[in-house]
């Protein structure tokens, strides 16, 4: 058996996310499932790294699929690229080791997310990121993301369709970078719940905007009280933007 | 009379580019006209300081309109933004002197053209750049673009339908960046005929890619044959980056 690697850059914009629904469901797992599946003659199912939502974009995505053929990973990245639509792309594709598996091995994810803080609308990105008029203050922001590092129950920043074993993740770091209008927040865990980096960029806009206190934050993830959060950042500002395994 | 300055910023993809054609044709300037009509309960013209083609994008395109009404600056920048569909956008609205006019008084012009230059799909760029798979010789690119600098005759390098008093103009600069997958040029002059920035492009694209040879260069403007210059970089590559008055 070969075990193939992909590594896939896509603008989840007009997809109802990655993963696989029912038929006809258009998701990026979707769509390149039924390109594989076209090219060998047979059902494909490959297994992603992160099940990003409806919306949501990728810099890096990784999945992996086994066969039992030997082809060559530029034909495969190559088939794949000419039947995929334009907003998915196959950056790599690589052969690994039989125990690779794209969901149980990987050691970090990162997300980025994009707001455009400016008070007129940016045409090239209104789609890849969230516009906010009024003046976030970053140094606010960065005092509550301290509260996210570390490991906690995140039940808070969850969302009730979450039916993970377990709500405890554990966050590594979060980075703000402020630069030509906009403020891109850069986060790194060793998992992440579903909605939960967009629930915890939402607060951090709440708390930027000065109608939350960064001191606030402890309280608001020991109370696992989903009704306590309520900004759920756009997903059109959110990109994996890298696993690590 | 006042004769406010408007600083506008567009998506130029899904327009017939600046110049307002007949009725019902979707430009910019029609567009932003028709919302400043809106507002001032009668016919309104601006002046725009580039006819940029269809699917030419801006970072900052100039106009200037007169009117005798005393409105807030802030207000008309408002109302427009409000109006105007989330691809235009009014970066700025300033009042001048009676005697600025946006094509007349403009002292240089500078256009960036952005090429993807990897063999895979930039999922994000798609629309915004143009993709070239073959790796292109950006030493090559440069060595060529030095001939188009000063002051030529650029009919060979123009449009048929271009009906100018003078086929002169003088290139200031043309600078390239490579970054992170892309090739950026960056070039400036006291003005470009239709379709002369996509048609250097186009040209230098066909050095780097090996196909023509940087010295033959001076004699494809001697010639002044429009049928010598056959690459036409595509549209949405291309920005309106910066008018200097």
């Amino acid at each position: 058996m070969n075990n193939y690697k992909l590594t896939i850059q896509y603008d989840g914009g007009r997809y109802k996310g990655w993963q696989r629904l029912g038929n006809g469901e258009n998701t990026i797992q979707g769509k390149i499932e039924s390109v594989l599946s076209e090219m060998l003659g047979r059902e494909i199912e490959i297994i992603g790294s992160s099940r990003t939502d409806a919306g949501v974009h990728a810099f890096e995505q990784i999945a992996n699929f086994k066969i039992k053929e030997n082809i060559p990973e530029l034909e495969i990245r190559n088939y794949l690229n000419r039947y995929l639509p334009q907003d998915i792309s196959i950056k790599e594709v690589t052969i690994e080791s039989d125990r690779f598996h794209a969901r149980y091995n990987s050691k970090s994810k990162t997300y980025i997310y994009k707001i455009w803080n400016e008070d007129f609308t940016n045409p090239f990105m209104r789609k890849y990121s969230m516009h906010i008029e009024e003046k976030l203050d970053v140094n606010k922001m960065k005092e509550a993301a301290k509260y996210f590092l570390g490991e906690h129950d995140f039940t808070a920043f969850s969302n009730a369709k979450s039916k993970k074993k377990t709500m405890v993740r554990e966050i590594y770091s979060i980075d703000f970078e402020k630069k030509d209008g906009f403020i891109q927040i850069r986060i790194s865990g060793n998992g992440f719940l579903y909605n939960m980096v967009r629930k915890i960029v939402g607060t951090l806009i709440e708390v930027g905007a000065g109608r939350l206190f960064a001191d606030n934050i402890p309280k608001v993830i020991e109370l696992k009280d989903r009704a306590k959060v309520t900004n759920l950042a756009e997903p059109g500002g959110l990109y994996l933007e890298k696993i690590e395994f």
